[in-house]
């Protein structure tokens, strides 16, 4: 984590090979030896659960517990774990990772700054697995319910100084190639308007080139071509529990992406992110991110049940930073409460938006908040009613107080936090990731497990 | 989670060996059969850092960073990472655990309610490993920075409803005996006014049956008695930073105990606790609490030392639950500074008792924070200097604020928290504790790997 140099790069990757003992650490020499045997891997699906750190897999686990019986239910996730990962980003202002530093470490193996989409800290641009797989003939995608020209996304699919030239990264998608061919087979999420502009229609470009462009889930579902891109909505996808039935969820598009990259003889990777969890985080809104995190469990569930079928799959989970400071109680009570939160029907955005747009404050509230699961006391309601005076942003923040104060969560910040983050795999080359293993490992174990013998700073 | 019922157990474990494959979930056949393999556990080192959460294990590798290098440095667990483990407790009014509920778990395999020492819910005394080891013939040992009656060290080698009875803890280490013996040979930390008391002087009584009684770091170097009651404080020992030279470290302690452990040709079970990271938790705390990581790191690093050596030693290191919703960062800035918290050369509480017993304030701060790596300003001082009046804990809380503001880190509670904590493990049987763990498989992996085929149930 030193101080801003010019020349922080190159990377100290002189043989893939090596990272194997490296990673692997401490491990018994059966260990080491396991990611040499076994099926071949021959599909990689990575997800992000942006922001998901330890306490959000922790909570949500308490979410998913069915008071009636004893012991914790558990996450889809539990079964996989291997570990967990460091985030701490190459910056010289910043010792926490932003999501373009950490998805730029996965993506492409190397440290760098905030704000940088897989380019290093003197700006060059570095190749990124999904390029290498692609390289390598195999299919492509990306599914998130950001912009999927967001951070994350975009360290695998474009390179950028800076993470918010989002048109610029759309841009990249299609006029970055590979052998003549669009590097990225299947795009599914939201930012329509980085695509459709009155400079250049993106979208419509694609279609060009042979892609559908589909803008809904029955479009969407209806729809078979190998190559698609599907934008459903300007921005980010509404949150799982606000979405109309014509928004796909992340476990929807996972599918749709998966159905079509599988045809791919030479194999496919595809990056999966729960964008939203870290939106959340940032909102301090502790419905929103447990209604993120379930999307995103589903998500993780649909690319385990093809991975078992498959069995050349391998699927990597993990988080790219943690968010909001949110602990799993506070304030000196040892509890931490599920129920108040499974009440919410609607996120506290959604509701806030409403009560701005003049619905009233009180059947607003009981419209959306499940009245038997949490009762609503005068004092509550009247504490939204204040902050109409004041806003939509104070609403939003009235209503996430009832539930922050019902479910005794705490958070310390609307920015990330430098804790390292849950790691879990299945599938052939999982035992790669046992551990605690640094966010750029993810590329150099893929890398490694691919047979790409290509050095990371190799551009 | 289920609430409260008069008879929560017995636990359903009717076979050790099907744990084997229960908590290795989802791994390899491969993996699945290794801890069958390899050379056999003859002794265990267990380590918990008490509270020692996720963001403890980060922020302490921030900590060791050196800036004028690339990367991060890692610390002594690093490299032996094998997952993490829920702490849930089965509390018919809490929802997240205290320490006497956790080491209970890890120590006797059940979940049972907060405050209970090695008893289960309907208040029976239920087994534990180092009663376990005892039978079978191991030597046994506790060492811990804090009382060795206190929660944690009790739930292992005593039986008591209410944690707070440390009186009665101390008299269970002397009067309850396993075939005649007293069960544990080497008792090293802090309580000496459990033992030496009006009414009994337990310490006494231990030498009378051969054991010594020493009670300064000296007098531990120069004892060679394979049995040893060592006290070294009325309550809790100084936190590492404070403490004076004739205080031994949890290094030290858990060097003496092995030394005197491993002459058992039965092989030893040694628990060691690194007490404090959690008090320095609850005071919200970062001075200390990575005063007390650095502590508990060099314990650790000794008990890996030992067992690199033995090779039939298995080490695992952990944690019962994290404290403080303690936050790498805060307040919306992506940094967390470690640099000021390494200009303190005193906890907080030192410098706050010496200005209450009539010290001044500036020469206090600046005698023991560092100015050339934290030159206090004038407002810092002020600051301070306006907590007097209001008595010792408010200059505590005072001076506790200049290094949070300066490290940037969050806190949310004076109590616990309930995410899932770090596992690192190393030696023969490591592979059983990779990916999530409940805390209670702590106990049941040692069970089975101990060959102690022993029902859990079994009284």
């Amino acid at each position: 984590m030193k101080k801003f140099s010019k020349k922080l790069l190159p990377v100290a990757v002189l043989s893939m090979v090596a990272f194997g003992s490296l990673t692997s650490g401490s491990m018994s020499t059966a260990e080491a030896k396991m990611s040499k045997k076994g099926p071949e891997v021959k599909n990689v699906i990575f997800l992000i659960g942006d922001g998901m750190g330890v306490s959000y897999t922790s909570a949500y686990r308490y979410l998913k517990d069915d008071p009636s019986t004893k012991g914790a239910e558990r996450t889809a996730f539990d079964p996989y774990a291997v570990g967990t990962q460091m985030t701490y980003p190459e910056d010289p202002d910043q010792s926490v990772t932003d999501s373009a530093s950490a998805a730029t470490a996965m993506a492409a193996g190397i440290k760098t700054y905030n704000n940088a989409i897989s380019v290093d800290n003197d700006g060059s641009e570095v190749k990124t697995i999904l390029e290498a797989a692609k390289e390598k003939g195999k299919s492509t995608g990306i599914v998130a319910t950001s912009e999927i020209t967001h951070a994350t996304p975009a360290a695998y699919g474009a390179h950028d100084e800076y993470r918010k030239n989002m048109d610029a990264i759309a841009e990249d998608y299609f006029d970055e190639t590979i052998k003549g061919n669009h590097k990225i087979d299947v795009m599914l999420g939201g930012g329509m308007t980085n695509f459709v502009r009155e400079d250049r229609n993106i979208a419509n470009e694609f279609t060009k080139d042979g892609y559908s462009y589909v803008k809904d889930k029955k479009q969407l579902e209806k729809n078979n071509n190998e190559q698609v891109i599907g934008l459903f909505a300007d921005g980010g996808l509404p949150k799982m529990i606000d979405r109309p039935d014509s928004t796909p969820s992340l476990e929807d598009m996972t599918k749709q992406a998966i159905d079509r990259l599988k045809s791919d003889k030479d194999g496919f990777f595809l990056m999966v992110e729960g964008s939203q969890i870290d939106w959340a985080g940032h909102d301090n809104d502790i419905v929103a991110a447990m209604s993120e995190m379930k999307d995103f469990e589903k998500a993780f569930q649909a690319a385990i049940d093809y991975a078992k079928k498959d069995k050349h799959t391998l699927v990597v989970a993990t988080a790219d930073h943690s968010t909001g400071g949110f602990s799993v109680a506070a304030n000196g009570d040892y509890n931490w409460n599920p129920e108040p939160i499974k009440a919410a029907e609607r996120t506290p955005d959604f509701m806030a938006a409403e009560i701005a747009n003049g619905k009233a404050v009180e059947a607003t509230l009981k419209k959306y908040i499940n009245q038997d699961k949490l009762a609503l006391t005068p004092k509550e309601i009247q504490s939204v009613k204040d902050a109409v005076a004041h806003g939509q942003t104070a609403i939003d923040n009235a209503i996430e107080t009832i539930f922050d104060v019902r479910s005794n969560t705490g958070w310390t910040t609307g920015g990330h936090t430098g804790e390292d983050v849950p790691v879990y795999a299945y599938g052939p080359g999982r035992e790669n990731f046992i551990g605690t293993i640094d966010n750029t490992d993810n590329a150099k174990i893929l890398y490694d497990l691919l047979k790409y013998k290509i050095r990371i700073e190799d551009k």
